[in-house]
């Protein structure tokens, strides 16, 4: 996918394909991926930017939303703020539905592309994700990103899981028990620095401060671990690979990534978001069965393209 | 258009061609809809999805916003809270406008839709729309579906209405009298039993609360007139075809067409929807005067499509 | 670009781009003006409608949000509701950006096309740039498209400018200092009637009344200065062409520019918009090296097509 996503080849291979790029819940990094990995493989998006200009409002089921969108698109992506929703449209679905996000359960396509990331990010190292030394550092408890990295890495052999969290944002009973079911380490701690020592791969996330009953609780958690600079020298190994779901929150009593890592050639936060292109556009190849014409189908750019990756 | 919406083929007659679909109140159907049917006929769309992003906020004359957006798109859809919005909008505008609907007024191709349907269904029982019995049922004051279905019907022979409601929201004079005056049967009930026996067509709408004064008036009528499958089997003559402009409203004290009613065949709703994307490629294509292009633009399609009709 | 704006013949040669349209502050007509550009030279559009539905919202810089979306697009446009934001977002960005509109401090593509307005009107009228008298009325503080015309126009040779505000609203000193350092002329007043006169352009604007602390305080401006026909008729030179960045703002206690000139062949508010399509279509065009190869990549239009300009 990378010759395409880097504008330089141009594939057709969905034209007349439409998406339906459904997001009943905020965003603009998600949807405009998923989007922009459709259009990169020559379909066309119809899309809903957010649950108020929707049916669901007016007492519409899940069940009836999904019979009726599914007759507009070939393939939908759905965001909803409910955990679960996301299953209970596919079931009555009539075409493929990819989870977008769904509250604080899951968000696979992100942990695709984490997982790409991380086995691009340590190869480069010379290693692999089976032995991986992992830190999630964070509110692991409302960070669906990180509840569907657990689950993938899971597949592995042998990881270790370093959880570092407050208490009352700690990574959910049933994950960690389906982690060290699979046969991983898993050790939990409330200490930042203590945490990120001995990691290959450093897993920061924001306060999902939207999950919280109000912004007082929400702010009570915010800022408790943040990572710099001189931070990371101190404690970390060298070449500790920074990674973070984004968005990242920058504000001052926040900043749980701080911007003077921005020069670290380590941080991979944006090598992260331009992954997402790629496994989106792989995704839809699959599902859809276009990936052995792809290119075939490739053709020249006749724009000017900016470097990008 | 069947074979395009149901992704057999692919046509790109519209290459080029803008869509400006402005929809200045909450949609989700309605708007995809057009945009789905615009894609398949190959054009693309530029879309607004609520009032606030729009200049009409800031004072701005219907005149003048028609003025400015007629100049960007080859057609314009406009659905608007203000009843006759769309038309006054599409006296100024350069390009052929389609009412998506205007407050309780109007909501023609759903109306073309509704249509469409009635005319497969009851053709599958040997029947026409002349002589049929409808019963339509619910907020027949504020549906605006319901406004443009029966100025249809009327064009045909012999249509007998059954109009089931509370008084408050009983079908306003001026259609009622319209419908007499083309020759046709009107008779207005308060009670679900009576109206539903003896009906070809069950045609049930949502309480449009939306379009009351407040939200306490609109629960007052909410959940008047439910039709589940016992009710149907009790009442209803064998084959009688249900049908809703969507959404149904499924909370619990609304449910004005149960969700039992799902496996019974003779529910046409998700047919409805269905056939809006047909018939909004055949608005489009009559408009732009394409019909006999399509057949012969026609390509394979080249990726995995769902089964979907 | 006239002939495919107009719809005589279809480019495809953007096909396979997109464009990152940002917009993080409502806006209907300069986002579905750069959409429709974009589409028109046969590229794709990705969308952002307001700022709730992006992750600036949960506290990310521009910084972030600019390496972020400069991953998924080849050119960006954006608009924001801070002075100075797109500067930042563009120093971040891997991607050409574009100032659709940052708070009351520029809109360039706006000035362009007010600029391209200004020439064909009075070239019809037999003059130039060069020793233009233009009156600019109203929110001369707020109004961004006056400050990026008073730029651009400033490259011209003894344009003289006359400025019309009350003067709590008058253009800001260093903008008029920029002016008269170009070597223009520039008479202030707060009278429309001598204002008007010998001017060979009006541009009249809007009380920019989103960037007032409260809407209380934006009324007091509304209102002051309202052209009408007969002020027209009995101050204006003949020919005197009336231009505004739209929208205008109709309503009674506004109303800067009076229904009754819809009719006066020189009231070029249209023609402007219209116009705005042509100078972003150029805009891209050169961004993307692409101006060359238009011409030739023409196909002829297969569908109806109103008459526009």
């Amino acid at each position: 996918m990378q010759p395409f996503a880097n504008r330089e080849c141009v594939t057709r291979v969905l034209e007349g394909a439409i998406l339906g790029n459904m997001f009943f819940e905020p965003s603009t990094r998600t949807r405009v991926s998923f989007g922009c990995a459709w259009n990169l493989l020559g379909g066309e998006v119809r899309e809903t930017a957010e649950i108020k200009t929707s049916a669901i409002a007016k007492g519409e089921s899940f069940y009836d939303t999904a019979r009726v969108l599914s007759g507009y698109s070939d393939v939908i992506v759905m965001r909803h703020q409910t955990e679960g929703s996301v299953e209970e449209f596919a079931s009555a679905s009539r075409v493929p539905v990819i989870n977008g996000g769904d509250g604080s359960n899951e968000h696979p396509s992100q942990a695709l592309l984490d997982l790409y990331t991380i086995r691009k990010e340590v190869s480069d190292l010379g290693k692999g994700v089976d032995n991986l030394r992992i830190a999630l550092i964070g509110d692991l408890r409302f960070g669906r990103a990180v509840h569907s990295l657990c689950r993938l890495l899971s597949l592995y052999d042998s990881v270790h899981f370093t959880l570092v969290s407050p208490p009352e944002l700690s990574l959910g009973e049933e994950y960690v028990k389906a982690i060290q079911e699979a046969g991983h380490e898993v050790v939990e701690s409330t200490d930042l620095h203590d945490g990120i020592s001995h990691a290959d791969i450093l897993y920061v996330t924001r306060t999902q401060e939207e999950r919280f009953p109000n912004q007082k609780e929400a702010e009570k958690y915010k800022g408790l671990f943040r990572l710099n600079q001189s931070i990371y020298t101190e404690y970390c190994e060298p070449n500790t690979v920074i990674m973070h779901p984004l968005p990242r929150d920058s504000r001052g009593n926040a900043n749980e990534l701080d911007n003077d890592l921005n020069e670290n050639p380590n941080l991979a936060i944006f090598r992260q978001t331009d992954n997402g292109v790629l496994i989106r556009m792989a995704l839809f190849s699959l599902i859809l069965d276009v990936a052995d014409n792809i290119q075939e189908s490739a053709k020249d750019v006749g724009w000017y393209t900016a470097k990008r990756f």
